[in-house]
């Protein structure tokens, strides 16, 4: 029952005041469910922490008035203050959301593995919920305080079912692979920040993605957690009779690294956001340039920042799936 | 009419379900205005980003109705988010706050001088009242965005009221000095972050200090402010018929030294933070154990590193001012 595959951390558009728009951000919302993606709204690509607790909570109202599922959703709901993610979560956990991605308390930095513990657990203990779902939220190249295998231990003994799992974003298969290694067979589910590691992560017993270029490509994405995870396989064996073939490893490679190409554009240093230009290319694709506007500190792209961009997709051969 | 001086980042102390304790919040701030010490209420010794803005604007809501002038108030309201900044600083404004100290945006890092520029511009033009004071927030080794004198050009240039200072808590003179050359002229207040930068903030042409062990050195600190500042020298003037003299530069070097070696004891990289040494300090002298609280992710001192601080306070002659 544990959310699982592939998860979109939700752009947020805003309209010309920057209040967030609410309507574009249900139909993108709506077309990545239909893209079979589950929604970390609220995340770093979302800008988060640029939105007021009472704008993201409005939001996530929308989005379940429209009818969306919220068990597909895991909203992001850490903030610096306790009670500020005490608010945000229960929130969403009334809500019934699958669960909720949770940023460690960043303003104070090299704090102690004791203090983030506290933090955590006061947390749990606050929210009282046995529906609570906690991913922590490893993203150390922007909050700086992390997450570690030893915090994870404490957490999970102490709180094994609110404690569900993780999403790394440190970019380090070799800090993702320690977290598998020792907690997936506790049924710790480990996401990881960038679809570049999805298939080392479904090859080590990882739960899916959670990755930013989800919000424009996430059928492919979501095409190759399907081939390589287990719920596939088991698909495919009651499949057998239909004549469909298992992919092979090559398969799943070239799957892989189809996706790293596309990943690449949006990577590329010359734009002044992944997320700026994330929302460029909804834009383009969209053809509608409301999608644009980031809020500050973030920036938009320029015009030729956003030509650069438009004239490498078609490079790559890029198709926006409809 | 600005706020110069010496000001103090006051702590926040929590009663044993971590809940903000009032009334001794107004009886620390009501002893450091008897000090001679303005009140930036809510930075980053005041645990501020651990607390939710709900907490902050009905703590200074409890101050001011205990009688305390605004005017002699600074509060900490800068967040990620451009309404919550918005929102805090409008209350802060409202209230007769004789300015704000603001933080960057600090989520997202390496951010541009353009999205940082952005983001002052719309939180000046949204509040939108002459009466706005904005000091800076310079801390890098804790908010990572920092801020640099071409933002503060651009920022004066456009807001010429409205930015009315800064605070540096680089601990590098080196990156102080700067600002003082440039701005300073400009009626832009430069504030140290560490009243160990006092004296030489007070010859360069600086404000004062905005410094977290103010909390608990407050007269002393404000003795050499006093002896060092413009202020000063015009009061001695009108008082020679007094006697008063006039301190050579070698009494304000010892008075500076004295400082620099109480804030010494409070650095002592054996206690877990500065922030919870300080409150232990509190609890010693006013022998209250309510004082030692801190929120997650900070943590108390040990029973060892208590008798630790206690000693060295000893060691050096340290005297609790009432």
């Amino acid at each position: 029952m544990s959310i699982r595959g592939v998860l979109v951390p939700v752009v947020t558009p805003f309209k010309a005041d920057l209040s967030p728009d609410r309507d574009r951000f249900i139909r993108h919302c709506q077309w990545l469910v239909s893209q079979d993606c589950g929604l970390a709204v609220f995340g770093t690509t979302s800008e988060a922490n640029s939105l007021s607790a009472k704008e993201r909570k409005n939001l996530l109202d929308a989005l379940v008035v429209a009818g969306i599922d919220p068990s597909r959703m895991m909203p992001g709901t850490g903030c610096c203050s306790i009670i500020e993610t005490v608010d945000l979560t229960a929130h969403a956990i009334q809500h019934g959301c699958g669960g909720v991605l949770m940023l460690p308390p960043l303003y104070y930095k090299k704090v102690s593995e004791d203090g983030l513990y506290r933090y955590f657990s006061e947390v749990v203990q606050r929210v009282g919920d046995t529906r609570l779902k906690i991913y922590l939220y490893h993203i150390p190249p922007v909050a700086i305080v992390g997450i570690t295998p030893k915090l994870v231990e404490r957490l999970l003994k102490a709180y094994p079912s609110a404690i569900a799992g993780m999403k790394d974003s440190s970019g380090d298969w070799n800090n993702t692979k320690p977290f598998l290694d020792a907690f997936a067979k506790d049924a710790f589910d480990v996401f990881v920040g960038s679809e570049s590691f999805l298939l080392a992560n479904m090859r080590n017993g990882g739960a899916g993605t959670i990755s930013a270029t989800a919000n424009v490509n996430p059928r492919a994405i979501h095409e190759l957690y399907e081939k390589c995870s287990g719920v596939c396989v088991k698909r495919r064996r009651n499949q057998k009779a239909l004549g469909t073939s298992a992919s092979t490893p090559a398969d799943l490679e070239a799957l892989q690294a189809r996706l790293n190409v596309v990943r690449e554009v949006f990577s590329n240093k010359k734009f002044p956001s992944m997320i700026a230009a994330l929302k460029q290319a909804i834009a383009i694709y969209t053809n509608d340039q409301e999608w644009t506007r980031v809020r500050p500190p973030l920036i938009e792209l320029t015009t030729e920042q956003a030509k650069l961009l438009a004239t490498e997709l078609r490079a790559i051969g890029f198709r926006w799936q409809q």
